[in-house]
């Protein structure tokens, strides 16, 4: 054990700094490789909940407050510890709450590893192995989608909602490359499409680069949440007649409540008839790419001009790991670099083309890539493949086990295109009720009340929502490599035992 | 050692996956720990350099490309001790080549705790101790800026040049709001002034959120590179004469190269009197306000409205880790929020004011915080003063030592404001050669070759650059807590050395 008196003072790069630096990583270590063991453990709870204020009052020796002097090495191993406790474990078999689930062990240790290297994408200069990692990875994503050797372009953002967003800004810069320099008063008003059911990152991205909310017009989609290609046919030509310029269509591959796939191809269709940028959001769904199974149904996703692909979801990379893709060489340097001097000297001894911060909006860029090389040297690509596999067989177990179920309402029929599977649990004492308000108002606070009694008792996590004119639903989603079918059951037995008296 | 068969998929969750997972996870651990030895060893070299066509072409045992066969776990670790290898040692003594240098053993353990948690900051619902810690370190950064009560807004994003987009955003959507729906056509032609020793990214930030980098106007600065107020307000006077519109202001508080320091009291009052938004760009000084030595070199930064500081830099906090300041509470949120209803559910049963995500332009966001609250807590405040105090200190010695010495030229004359000191060095070849075109072609080449070497022998790394009208210096910046007055000793040392025959 660290001595009670010492201090991070005594610390490396301290005088004789390097035994207790070691010894301090170490204990480090053993409480996080116990949180590691414990995350796989059934028998431990998802999370132990507590309410904001109860954490700010302060646990039991755990105080968020910050002060002027330091505390001891022994209390802060004493904070970490407490920092798990309280958390939510991701990784955990019964956790479904997000897109985002699952601790990947490989994952895991090339994190570790990255934050030890503690370097920045900008340049080759100061990170040479992870620049060219981030090339071939890229490479090989996009020879995945079906471009032409892999050739195109792209980068590693900060997550989905960025690479949304730079999509936007290269399909604008391709379009109206003056835009760069004279702003948006020097293009004509220019409308960008997506699904009602797509990700709100694009109308954020909207909102954010000066297109304004207005301008990003939503796509009607059929039952099952997929985009009407008729309609943003007639959307198009209804903006022109406006006088509007359509630049860009969003169709997403896997949508975050339904897990629906836009048709690809026939929005392709249109936007080459119509000649706009097309880009794919598959997030959630560009994983499937992996599968052999699943991966027509992104078919068309060749024909894209840009791809969001989130390894951080489907696939299990740890948290943040989100690709742009770009078919067009070039482009993504020519919309966003500004040719810093301090940074992205021409006069270097190596070969500068490999110097790609200048293509991100970002200036320091966080190593998203090496967890993501490295797992996918450990697995290999048919490793990908049999989770991606797995975790939608599982889902189809769900579906199956629920869709006749008494008590259980599908949100839309027919199997589930991704792993979302969305329900709504009807307690015994709204079974017998008529449609109507009456009914919806009580189906709508039947979720909440069922999550807020899971959080409170710490067994399993997932979501729920609205969408459109439905009230409250479970999204079930199924990501996460420690999940099987004996946490399916479990948690409709959650759910069940829970709503029982409801 | 783990057996050569063994591969990921024994780890856990596979069944008996809890000691093989520990053991593989205790191998890197070991791995990293030498790392770290190394990165503070003086006889180790900072990089072991090679250009990218020869680590493409594949290093002994080390290659790059990704294949559709799982690797075992022992090539695992062998790819990650080679990662290493190759890489760059931004922790190491020597290492001045950037902002963020030095390797922090708090951080670092901080670091490896979040990756173990993988969570996502956009709900207390799956990070409640992180968006608390968030809450209360942002709010003590606002205390520290002078905002009464330490009130206001703020967020962590991925890097300074995010956080200066965010200002320009909420700077745009305070006196016009209607851009969130209307994009940039419903405001008139709107202007951004900033330094022309600024950072690069409020260009960057002009030309992605729409208003074109000819709308970035440059401010002149004087020798030292600050901002002469008198220009800014004959700008904005000019501006207004054109009929555009004065909306925003960036003052730097501790320039890229320079590391000058605006005048923020004399530019707050032309913000004042002509009603515009004033941004502080401290990602690189804004540490100083730590130091009640230094602190004064950002007087008037209370008066700002919106202010980045990046503890990934002067703080010695790994990467990433910056902050968006703002004094107006809610209007991030009312700048980007979209309340989509799959995460900001307002039927949760707990305060969802605390569901913070919804105020980012992200959707999912790292947790950036926790390392830099553990470091908080390991030094506190007092800890990290010291730390900003000895770096300037050395600074000092450095500019000191060479200032008179013969074959240095300084950039600027004068104690340097913060820990920059930008020098050129005019080899013995070059001290007699009359001022002139011939010779400024000769000291242009001089920098980039001394880097070269430096990088090919490995020894140590500083930056260099052009500004302007001079030619190629170097600029020192120090920020690596295991630097000491020998370090720079050897750094000057080795210029000399490498030069002598240039």
């Amino acid at each position: 054990m660290l001595r009670r008196a010492h201090g991070a003072c005594n610390l490396l790069p301290a005088k004789n700094g390097e035994e207790p630096t070691i010894q301090f990583l170490l204990e480090m270590v053993d409480i996080l490789t116990n949180y590691v063991k414990k995350t796989f453990d059934r028998s431990t709870k998802v999370l132990d909940f507590h309410h904001p204020h109860q954490l700010l009052e302060g646990m039991e020796g755990f105080n968020l407050e910050l002060s002027d002097q330091p505390e001891s090495l022994e209390q802060i191993l004493v904070d970490c510890r407490d920092t798990l406790k309280y958390g939510v474990r991701t990784g955990h078999p019964r956790f479904f709450n997000q897109l985002s689930s699952g601790l990947d062990i490989i994952g895991l240790a090339g994190e570790w590893l990255t934050s030890t290297a503690n370097t920045n994408m900008f340049t080759y200069e100061i990170a040479p192995v992870f620049v060219l990692m981030e090339q071939l990875t890229l490479k090989k994503m996009r020879e995945m989608i079906g471009w032409p050797d892999g050739e195109g372009d792209g980068i590693f953002s900060p997550g989905g909602a960025i690479s949304n967003m730079y999509s936007v800004m290269i399909a604008r810069y391709k379009y109206f490359p003056e835009v760069k320099t004279k702003g948006m008063s020097a293009a004509p008003r220019l409308v960008l499409f997506t699904s009602e059911h797509s990700h709100y990152s694009i109308k954020k991205a909207g909102a954010a680069l000066g297109f304004g909310t207005e301008n990003v017009i939503l796509l009607s989609t059929d039952e099952r949440g997929r985009v009407i290609p008729a309609d943003l046919e007639a959307k198009i030509i209804d903006a022109k007649q406006k006088g509007y310029v359509p630049l860009f269509v969003n169709a997403t591959a896997g949508s975050t409540v339904y897990g629906a796939f836009d048709p690809i191809n026939e929005i392709a269709d249109i936007c080459e008839k119509y000649n706009l940028w097309l880009h794919v959001d598959g997030a959630w769904g560009g994983g499937l790419l992996m599968s052999r199974k699943h991966r027509h149904k992104l078919n068309g996703v060749e024909r894209a001009n840009s791809v969001t692909w989130n390894p951080h979801k489907m696939m299990g990379v740890p948290l943040q790991c989100s690709a742009i893709l770009v078919r067009e060489k070039g482009i993504l340097a020519g919309c966003n670099s500004m040719c810093a001097g301090y940074l992205f000297q021409p006069d270097k001894q190596y070969d500068v083309t490999y110097d790609t911060g200048d293509k991100a909006i970002q200036c320091g860029r966080h190593v998203d890539i090496f967890k993501f090389w490295l797992m996918w040297k450990a697995k290999g690509t048919i490793g990908f493949e049999q989770h991606i596999d797995k975790c939608l067989d599982l889902s189809q177990y769900l579906y199956n086990k629920i869709k006749n179920r008494e008590g259980y309402e599908m949100v839309f029929d027919g199997v589930p295109q991704h792993t979302n599977v969305c329900f709504w649990y009807i307690p015994p004492s709204l079974r017998g009720m008529p449609a109507g308000e009456e009914r919806r108002e009580k189906l709508h606070r039947v979720a909440p009340k069922i999550k807020a009694m899971m959080m409170e008792s710490g067994t399993t996590m997932v979501g729920y929502q609205p969408q459109g004119n439905k009230v409250n639903f479970f999204r079930m989603v199924v990501s996460n490599p420690a999940a099987t079918q004996s946490d399916i059951d479990f948690l409709i037995d959650e759910i069940e035992r829970m709503a029982r008296d409801l």
